[in-house]
């Protein structure tokens, strides 16, 4: 088992975090101009190997909805998206719509922040004081113009990979509705949840894998209302994982949660302070509001917790966030 | 080689569209309640073969950009991307945020059409007078409210499977820059086009396969600058690969163009007739404003048209088109 | 006093509906082709009156925040508007922006429902039995490409006038917290309380005024946080005030309440029939959310309740609602 | 007549603009925490006085379209306003509504940039070298949260008093389509050319006032279409004027054109210098694209050239711009 570190002063998270940095930073592993961060640990191999675990042929979208009866209150002015219609079947019906040979037409628009629901952060989206990854000034990554040195268009070819997912939920959690196990708001998962998970799971997490992780609250929200899914208390990793998921060199790694990181956090005063070690400092991709209960259902029945995943943001050119549409082949 | 029909009357657009319906609906094939068109015919044992096709690891995003600086010039309210941003580096680095512990962050919104870039056509596109897929009426399916029926989002989890790229642009076009060959604009492909690209290939195009079919336009837009890509002449499907698409039962088929079909249109007065024919009659899935070039490239390199193709449209809740990074694996 | 209407069968919206059609209906009274209703009601002599009020040059804004934090919480698609920059100040102050001679900039876009804060209803926004103002077909008005026949542009010019506000809050209210009376949601403004609060005020209400009805609802959210402003239960007019609103002549009427009419509306089950009633059939214009609680205080303070009213909505072409700035001139 | 300025040296628009600034500064005039600028300079009084010009009851709408038919073609994401609605009257008509009693609905949204057609520059629009208006930095005026000190919505009720239209476009410019003259693209109204069409017009501009100035353009695109109106060349204001504008103390003043001073400007290189002297210098509001033709015409028929104006900008929380629908009233 990993020995993890212990857990940091509840009343340092600034302390906790440049302790943490020190050991995990990957600032110029890469090369001075990196944009892709752990995702250069994805080779043709590892993705060539990936692609011998899909034995079935069974298929898994691993998104949320995307609809305005999201999760989203208007944190920071995220809403829900906001999807409308340019033109509709009634208006075609109708036969207002003015096209030749009896065609009709339905076209439609929609206004959302990329982070809104399944999703994945850039390196761009978090900064330690004032530095993004790579150790540049945050001012000369992210401008009102968007992101332009690691927008997301940058690895829009990346995410495609070994696929593990940690049913931590499953193992640790509760069943109440017979969905597969839940864990609490507010449990941290630590390194040492995620090793036994391994464990039971017979599997290793190794260089280059695109690691899920799943709490469970999903599955509770769709049974009971998003509620204060979107920022409330939440399940999630725990701030010692940081050196878990480095000394691992996961490619990513996603939760089913809104935020990644258990919440209340663990220190008295702070805002995802994991976020601010792994993004900006090592680099590495974090996926939020992921749907795993369809595939973690799949891989409790057979056993087999490993698949191809690809996971390909919607490359929005200059994003710091993208929203996408995972699938999962077993 | 497949006998392809005649061409059609010029001066008879609605006659041509019925005389095609006849030969090529798939109205009641899957069932009366069927939303998923052409993609049932993708099969478990189909994707795990797809999978087959890894064999070198590579990767290929077939997406264009999604950014204000992209085609779309208005056409029916179609804008570009509008992406702005929530919080920035800039902001983070002069200290205005209000984070704790040095964390500082971006986020961003964007407000797009969903079929302003790389996209998938949704079967609540395209009516045939006043019909959507399956005969529903068009009202019944599509409102103010969106695709009530067959929303994007009911096939959010279809789209892998094999993908075969037939580059007609090399085959038949010109090839001024020396990027691969390019149809001039106007130019029909034809099914006798696609089955000699079949050949000179060496593969043959099957039941469940998502079909690439590369003009090059892109290629020459990515050189020359949009121009009128967005809504203007264009090489393109003849109205005649209806048939041919139907008896090779494709589950879907994408180009590099805005319009999928040829520009002008085969008429002297039409507007995308093939749509018409194809999406609410065949439920078939067409995607446009695809970035085939680099794929395109390899696979002439290493004469490898096969591929595994994870295409995942953004399952915005009732959508009628989605865009999506489409991911190609060799 | 003006004799109003009995209190409907609360079981019979639709007959009541009907019945007071018969009673004030304006379809054709100024001609077939009319797209301004009431607001002909206003002359050139009635808005050369309207200036003279203008005795001492005060002016008040009757507009609420358009804001994120405003009170939307998604019915029906309408959020909040959500305000985001295109250049800050920030990026000016670090010199990212690349204009020459220290010219800096910012500026910003908008996403929001028309109807999201202080508002007109156009006539296109509500329909009887599929008929739209003067008896035309709803939908060969309001397509998915908006209101072609009455959208809000064709009366950009027209709402300025004699404004009369009728502080119906502080004769009939109580006075919880001293900000001059406040109407308990479900209170239901009859014409005998028009008369009243007319009496009591010394004036009367004509032709071609656009009258104002505070009821002091915002006063509270103001005090106690929006809440259910937006949809919930509040003060406002009786269905019995068609009568009242059509012998008066009124040119528009607004209140301080999201919805004009009071809520619960008095029928069993029902949506906002005294909408149905007034916008398609009468041709009145309707404002919501309007802030009159400093015009109020004033008004108040030294007796006089008519002005300079200036309501010009935001001309989006097509629109059935508008946002606006409404000033009051005393 | 007022003594102007020499031309500035057109090498040195930096030098220009701070020999200008020295001049014409407002700086600590209405002490350090004046949000309002030039608007201090209307008084109760002044607004009395200019009711008192409503002679007539004649109204005029002074905005364009907000449509997507607008000039916009991107600069710097400025867009045209996209307005999509969220329920029409085909729907209604369809019965796919499901409301009660026959009552139906349309409503809709829109997505635009602030400074997309008619509008006001608000004063954290504009910097010079990193300076807001009053002196204060960039940065601690407008973030990405938007302009949190001299947000629009701080002058929502003050943009009523006496305006006066000088009709340069008709005194200097050519009247090739009787549309009563138009200045050619790239002439500078001078100080000169202001005192001239004053005394052509026999009025005085005096403090407080809101001026207009025609030059003709928007007469001329709606004849022959937008062209590059956004942001290409145009008669407007030299770069002299700011002396006189100042001198005169006027409240605020709009043009008839993108971009309120003449294009190319008088520079071999700059961008925009008279706005980097009048917003963040002297406090001055700048009104662009304003549709003056209609009260122009009426103003040189009566020979009468003020007027009461109001023009309440749409109050976006934060807006460094804002849309607006002026009327005149005369």
């Amino acid at each position: 088992m990993t020995a993890g570190p212990l857990a940091p002063d509840r009343t340092d998270p600034e302390g906790a975090v440049a302790a943490a940095v020190t050991r995990v930073s990957n600032w110029g592993r890469w090369g001075e101009d990196d944009v892709k961060g752990t995702l250069n640990l994805i080779t043709d191999e590892h993705r060539r190997a990936a692609a011998g675990l899909v034995r079935r042929g069974r298929v898994f979208s691993l998104a949320q909805q995307f609809s305005v009866d999201g999760p989203q209150k208007g944190w920071r002015r995220r809403t829900n998206p906001v999807h409308t219609m340019l033109d509709t079947g009634t208006d075609a019906e109708a036969g207002v719509q003015g096209f030749p040979h009896g065609i009709g037409g339905a076209d439609d628009v929609v206004a959302m922040p990329l982070q809104c629901s399944t999703q994945w952060d850039g390196l761009g989206h978090i900064f330690d004081h004032g530095r993004a990854w790579n150790g540049r000034r945050a001012g000369a990554v992210v401008t009102s113009l968007g992101d332009g040195v690691t927008g997301i268009e940058t690895v829009a070819a990346d995410f495609a990979g070994r696929g593990v997912l940690l049913d931590v939920g499953r193992l640790f959690g509760d069943d109440p509705a017979g969905t597969g196990g839940e864990l609490p708001d507010g449990f941290a998962i630590t390194p040492e949840h995620l090793d036994a998970t391994c464990a039971a799971q017979g599997l290793e997490v190794g260089a280059g894998d695109l690691l899920l992780v799943r709490t469970g609250q999903y599955g509770r929200v769709l049974r009971e209302g998003w509620g204060d899914y979107a920022g409330g208390p939440a399940p999630g990793m725990s701030f010692r994982t940081a050196d878990w998921l480095h000394a691992h060199d996961v490619a990513a790694v996603a939760t089913d949660t809104w935020g990644f990181e258990v919440r209340p956090n663990e220190f008295d005063v702070a805002f995802q302070p994991l976020h601010q070690v792994v993004i900006p400092n090592m680099g590495l991709f974090v996926g939020e509001m992921w749907a795993l209960e369809e595939l973690a259902a799949d891989c409790a029945a057979d056993g087999v917790h490993e698949f191809l995943l690809v996971a390909a943001p919607l490359p929005v050119t200059g994003a710091v966030g993208a929203p996408l549409n995972p699938l999962a082949l077993k």
